[in-house]
């Protein structure tokens, strides 16, 4: 076991971001629903108060693909009925359905443990640029699938840029930009001095962008939710970022005869194995990405990328790439 | 004018809940987009805006009314194509969403007003006793509108309560428990103390019971925003609850050749109107009790209610009805 040699204790009294897969909190039905979701929550919560109680400060980042993705399905799919929600007031909204239920999970496995911890979350928006390039080469799917005459006409009569998606039909696709700045940092450090359980930045945050009077404005577009983890923990000066996902470890050569799974992990090691393109884009190299940036910056930071049910064996070392700055 | 005598030096130095009516919020439009009520929040935010200059605190609630009715009915009406979000999960949606709106607004009229304050939305449950006798007999219709087959597949598969509205097809409907504790309010307070602008408790809260373990759980129930902002105010201990809504007063012999608008009033008297059957149930009936349970409790609270547009005007005492204990 190459990942052994992070013994428990270092990771007590640690500040703690922990960003949870959107994916991995839906559960594993096909088509989860809400309850599967809750149910999926309240496991990996009891993982979340166990670093509580090893005297971690944590604050909570989470995904929202497949949430978000059916929020704007059936704001599109009903369009006829009521007027569709925009991309950003959706992303909004999934912070506030996911929040709820982290708020509920939490709060349930806090008393289980005799911890007297309010949990909040903060709707959360986050600055991206206009001029990020990402904006002239939209490359991520939202909503539902069309065909090409209701792709067209989209495009026309909404502005979508629409793309053809492995030939299952055409999406609309937006812009993956860099997260600049956490419009709500302030709070969400206060929160964390206070000693409240805060969930922030969900789905990378709601994307907005400065206008010319300094005043924000949605605009359309995903913040990969692992650079924006990143981000929040550069803002709280955190010492490790942790992103929990579906798979137990970073792997190379994944899904071939020979993958091998990353244990402990210097950033330099971890830089060549990404230059070799062994991550996938989209999937575990934001995640690396985000691990890199953030465990880089600074000696005696690390990086963990490990399952929703992993958080625990991780804090032992026993599972989970671990990423070290030495 | 018999409001004049509340001069305007009475609204400075307070502790002010304003509850914002969903309806109000929303904008004039028949059927209304995100951007009218994006487009209103702007305005209202210049009417909360000036009360803070006034060196007032603020917290802020609001009603969701026809928010949380849309993402209902398009969650509702896209069914065959992706699980439906169960009520306290949609009221969350709506939290984020309309939150998500006043982070905004309230900011840049923050920033036009050189005050130098953070905005915060925070996702809140609100407690209601199972044992409410409301949930023995739910009135407060939700969602779409269905056929009289439909109604009854939704009553036996779902377990729905379904009622015939006044001739339109038939609609879910569900409790109207009064509220009893807000689950996050000690951080709400504490965002109060460190001077951040806090929306707390949108469209009633997420109705939510303790189970035999002491656990939170979601139900399906709408509470009053009205009662809910009223609770607020208590938790806060706030010296006005301030109810804007789409009228600019509350009227005796309401649309009759004889409508008095009222102006300022003591609750003794207001009771006496109330106990006439002067207030609509449903519409300005809550905000009526609502004024009244919170004025009453202690000598020199205020109450007021006005239109969206009309904060300022009641802080000069020429708009609105203005509730007094003395």
């Amino acid at each position: 076991c190459n990942s052994c040699s992070l013994a428990q204790e270092q990771i007590m009294g640690k500040k703690i971001v922990i960003a949870l897969g959107g994916n991995a909190l839906q559960g594993d039905d096909k088509l989860p629903t809400s309850k599967d979701q809750l149910d999926t929550v309240l496991k990996t919560a009891k993982e979340i108060i166990a670093l509580i109680k090893a005297d971690n400060e944590v604050v909570i980042s989470h995904g929202n693909g497949p949430q978000v993705g059916r929020i704007v399905l059936a704001s599109e799919f009903s369009a006829s009925v009521t007027p569709v929600i925009p991309f950003p007031e959706s992303v909004a909204m999934s912070q506030g359905y996911i929040g709820y239920h982290l708020q509920q999970a939490l709060r349930k496995e806090l008393k289980a443990a005799g911890i007297n911890k309010e949990v909040i979350t903060v709707i959360t928006q986050v600055l991206v640029d206009e001029d990020d390039p990402a904006f002239q080469n939209p490359t991520k799917p939202i909503g539902p699938f069309y065909t090409e005459m209701e792709a067209n006409i989209l495009k026309k009569d909404r502005g979508f840029a629409m793309k053809e998606d492995a030939g299952r039909g055409y999406r609309r696709v937006v812009a993956s930009p860099r997260p600049m700045d956490i419009i709500e940092k302030k709070t969400i450090i206060s929160l964390l001095r206070s000693d409240v359980l805060t969930i922030a930045a969900g789905g990378g945050g709601i994307p907005v962008v400065l206008d010319k009077s300094g005043d924000l404005r949605g605009i359309p577009a995903v913040i990969d939710k692992d650079f924006a983890s990143e981000k929040l923990a550069e803002l709280i000066n955190a010492d490790i970022l942790m992103i929990l996902t579906v798979v137990d470890h970073a792997y190379i050569n994944y899904r071939k005869a020979n993958q091998k799974a990353l244990g402990r992990i210097t950033v330099k090691e971890l830089k060549g194995y990404m230059e070799e393109g062994q991550f996938a884009s989209g999937s575990m190299l934001p995640k690396i990405q985000a691990a890199i940036e953030f465990t880089e910056k600074k000696r005696g930071r690390i990086s963990i990328i490990t399952s929703l049910s992993g958080a625990v064996e991780a804090m032992h070392g026993t599972r989970g790439t671990i990423i070290v700055n030495e």
